[in-house]
């Protein structure tokens, strides 16, 4: 659920004077994104996305942001293209914000994706990792390994509100992985948070991916964690094997995995499971009251990393060894 | 801020192949109207909006409204239009909620309207109750006078968490505008929310007016009333005596005002005050926890409230006596 900043009439025409899009005829505020406000704007040139950028969005990240979308569709990704104004610039100032206009892309997110679009996905994410690897900006994730203790401390003392015994069970968890976390896999840019929420589908053909304001260098194999996590779970959060090997079937046809990404694949998804369970369980335990944002529940998190924590090989996710 | 109900995909297109809009290219959750579900749609044929009635609406009350959008189409009112289906139908039921698909409007709602556009909102209001007086269906307005005692019941008790002796301040408006209402000024269809979020401008021409699910039958005067405590009051909540001039002035000058309606004007924006003072009242008391709309402050319509009692006649809100 997107946040709505509001935009003063006169100031929303002045910014849109710099660009060479006509005149607004219209401009809605959508439910897209859950870091930044976003908006449908219709001009005379047609339907672009507006994105005001707010304040957990580091606005020193931003070049980077919308360098990758142009590099990437550089290389036949479809993704949200900056429009720059007439003076060239992809990135202004709105309502004492960060904005960017980015092109209008068709397609429809899938609620509960079938077999075949984690098929597609995953020949998406390779295609994906494939057109970055000449991208030459660089950003450090700031959700990874090192981040996850600061994330535990904030939830630590309340986590039990959520289920009894949880700091401990997260705690057990993090000196895991910080014992066992791989530092020697293919590295390169990745999405970060490639939910189905960010793909956009014509029918069972990928349409577009969206939402790329995670993304950072890290290893490769890790987005395919991520990824798999959001994808391949049943709505009881059982995991589906089919939907597993759809999307690891159709990576491998494009960016085959070498035998250290396939041997640490049930460790990054424990990892990518921690991730998103810890940012979730800050989120829920701090939502103000009458907020805008909905949190969304920890438990899913928490149930995925307690299957990975009972996997031994990648086999059992749908690898082929 | 909207609420969004969840579409399945499978259903979704199964809702659309009813229509002729050929397939579906997007469809954004976006933050309009307050009672229901409303998405941008994207087709083959075009934008539309699909909107999901929640339950604060009486599917028994659609056809009224479908019906009045098409009417006043008729009479030159641009608001949306029901897209029928192949079979005719105005009307469905998608994910388990009444829904249809009305045509998508361009236009910018005014976030802080200026006093032409107050005078333009006048000239469109007249020109609304202009084209509804032959609309043949008739709808008892839910939020009427009867319906403020039951009102001000769910919000009695714990109305003196807002401001301390509310509760007694309200029993004493209601009283009075029980024992003074008028019963004889000219009645129609009103739209009976005509605030600045429903009326759609390109610059300072009205291009619009949109979420008619208040609108029922009503006295004319009582749906200018409305739109002038809308529209006429500024941020701090003093009177902005320029734009109810501007208001009145082009209302008049398209439907003359009787001697009648001049003189229960006062009352009549005492009374509109308080039908919003109590409905944002009761919705700000039983927000739930982590509710995904966030309540309107009660203390702009009790303010202006407070303004009214002070008034003693038409001609200080503006009009010309």
């Amino acid at each position: 659920m997107a946040v709505y900043t509001e935009i003063a009439d006169a100031e929303l025409e002045a910014f849109l004077t710099r660009y060479d899009l006509g005149a607004i005829l219209a401009l809605k505020g959508i439910a897209e994104g859950v870091e930044n406000s976003n908006y449908l704007l219709q001009t005379q040139a047609g339907f672009f996305i507006l994105t005001l950028y707010e304040k957990r969005v580091d606005s020193r990240d931003l070049p980077f942001f919308l360098s990758l979308l142009e590099h990437l569709a550089s290389r036949d990704i479809n993704c949200p293209q900056p429009v720059r104004t007439k003076a060239g610039e992809a990135l202004g100032t709105l309502a004492g914000r960060p904005a960017a206009i980015v092109t209008f892309l068709e397609g429809l997110s899938a609620k509960l994706p079938n077999v075949a679009q984690c098929g597609a996905l995953g020949a998406a994410l390779a295609k994906l990792h494939a057109a970055g690897a000449d991208f030459t900006l660089s950003r450090q994730n700031a959700l990874a390994l090192q981040a996850w203790p600061s994330l535990y401390q904030l939830a630590e003392a309340r986590a039990g509100e959520v289920r009894p015994g949880l700091a401990a069970s997260l705690a057990e968890e993090l000196q895991f992985l910080g014992r066992n976390w791989p530092d020697h896999l293919p590295k390169g840019v990745i999405h970060a948070d490639l939910f189905p929420d960010n793909v956009l589908f014509l029918g069972e053909r990928v349409s577009g991916l969206i939402d790329f304001y995670f993304a950072c260098t890290d290893m490769l194999a890790y987005d395919l964690a991520i990824s798999m996590n959001a994808w391949c779970f049943a709505p009881d959060f059982s995991y589906d094997l089919a939907k597993g090997q759809a999307l690891f079937k159709a990576y491998e046809k494009i960016r085959p995995l070498n035998r250290d990404e396939i041997a640490a694949l049930p460790i990054l998804a424990r990892g990518a499971s921690l991730r998103f369970a810890l940012t979730r369980l800050v989120d829920w335990l701090n939502v103000p009251k009458g907020a805008l944002v909905h949190p969304k529940d920890p438990l899913e998190y928490l149930a995925k990393l307690e299957f990975h924590r009972k996997v031994t090989s990648a086999e059992e996710l749908g690898v082929k060894g």
